[in-house]
């Protein structure tokens, strides 16, 4: 495990770019390096370079994007940052909770990618639900505004902290096939409401927020490589079924 | 036990304003609320109010002093941070360590004080001898270097974590007389160096550094009111024979 080679920061359409400096100087205070930018405000920009100190040899390597496909190409596993409910509960852990379990799946060799979002209104609801597990930092809860590169300071110090004393998993937690790729698992979410529609299930009295809960389902479980062909495989069956 | 009321964040001759603000708002995220400034360089000013964000209300209750010895009045137990290793070394922690130590302290019904030094030379080693123990954030070994503000952030997150799981002490841990206030041992550290002084000790084939290590003695202790006391007795009665 190299958290430092798994673990991608993604900040989205951040709009002062004084914060993706400071992002960069917290980011290497911790040993990370990797940061992608999607859809920034405000970059490039001085202000980027003044704020990351002397973490200005990471400006780079920021991979700049235009959407969060692109940015979670190759990612296995995804953390949204939040402190807002939601309508739909999403499996959320606080940060000392959480990182332990970031930890196991880099310990499955998967790549991570970790989602702040806009510092006035954060991620949105389709971009939270891209996500294996949302985290929060425990915070005043008269106040739980923390500046967003103040979030991926406490983010990074205790990955790095609880990956200090990590140990390679044991047998237990041996896992066969690797974890699916998140874009792989999101075209199968597609695939499935689609083949829902086709079968008009989503008109027979569904539960409220179905495409939320079935993005849930299928991020939460953790989907291996091999899980998410067969499903494709399933649903193309039924398809096939339905053109006939 | 209430942290809030019990812990104070000293920052000691800041430079950029902004980073006062931003370690308010820090502060307050975490539901820390009291802020010391020692001999501040730029203080008030307006970047305080702006990076305070919606913790400005925290500024009317800034405390601004000349001195350390002001800063600590009051003040049982005292924390510094600093990332340097010093000739002789300090009971020194990781910040995940330290953190129930100083819970535990506060337990006790302490005064607690956690030294933040200059933006670019930290606390100096006569500041870092005031006090009783050393915290070091775990960070990249090749750049440690975490901002002001960032670092108020990472260390009062991890102590509102710890404080949040916090069970009052067991039996196990009561004392009987509360700990000595920090300016109380550091009177007491003075007599007995001048007294050495006096008794010419020094001056036979003392090790390095023996201001040092005595302030590290009486500061490791962990002294209480009653110690404190007992020992200013011995030493006047010590003072008396002398002058005789």
């Amino acid at each position: 495990m190299s958290l430092n080679k798994q673990v991608k920061i993604i900040l989205i359409e951040t709009t002062n770019s004084g914060n993706i400096g400071s992002t960069l100087r917290a980011m290497k205070t911790m040993n990370f390096t990797q940061l992608c930018l999607v859809n920034p405000k405000d970059f490039p920009s001085d202000a980027v370079k003044t704020m990351a100190a002397n973490a200005r040899d990471l400006i780079k390597n920021i991979n700049v994007v235009d959407n969060l496909d692109e940015a979670l190409k190759n990612i296995n596993f995804v953390v949204g940052t939040s402190s807002r409910m939601r309508k739909v509960p999403w499996p959320n852990e606080t940060l000392q909770n959480a990182s332990p379990k970031i930890i196991k799946e880099a310990n499955k060799k998967s790549n991570i990618a970790i989602l702040f979002g806009r510092e006035d209104r954060g991620l949105t609801n389709e971009e939270l639900q891209r996500c294996n597990l949302h985290v929060n930092i425990p915070a005043n809860i008269d106040y739980p505004v923390l500046n967003l590169s103040m979030a991926v300071q406490v983010i990074c110090y205790q990955l790095y902290v609880d990956g200090m004393f990590n140990h390679e998993p044991n047998k237990s937690e041996y896992w066969d096939v690797p974890t699916a790729e998140s874009n792989h698992v999101n075209r199968l979410i597609k695939h499935f409401i689609d083949v829902s529609e086709q079968l008009e299930v989503f008109n027979r009295g569904n539960p409220r927020q179905i495409g939320a809960r079935i993005k849930r389902m299928f991020t939460r479980v953790g989907l291996d490589e091999m899980e998410v062909n067969f499903m494709r495989g399933f649903l193309a069956a039924v398809e096939k079924k339905l053109k006939k």
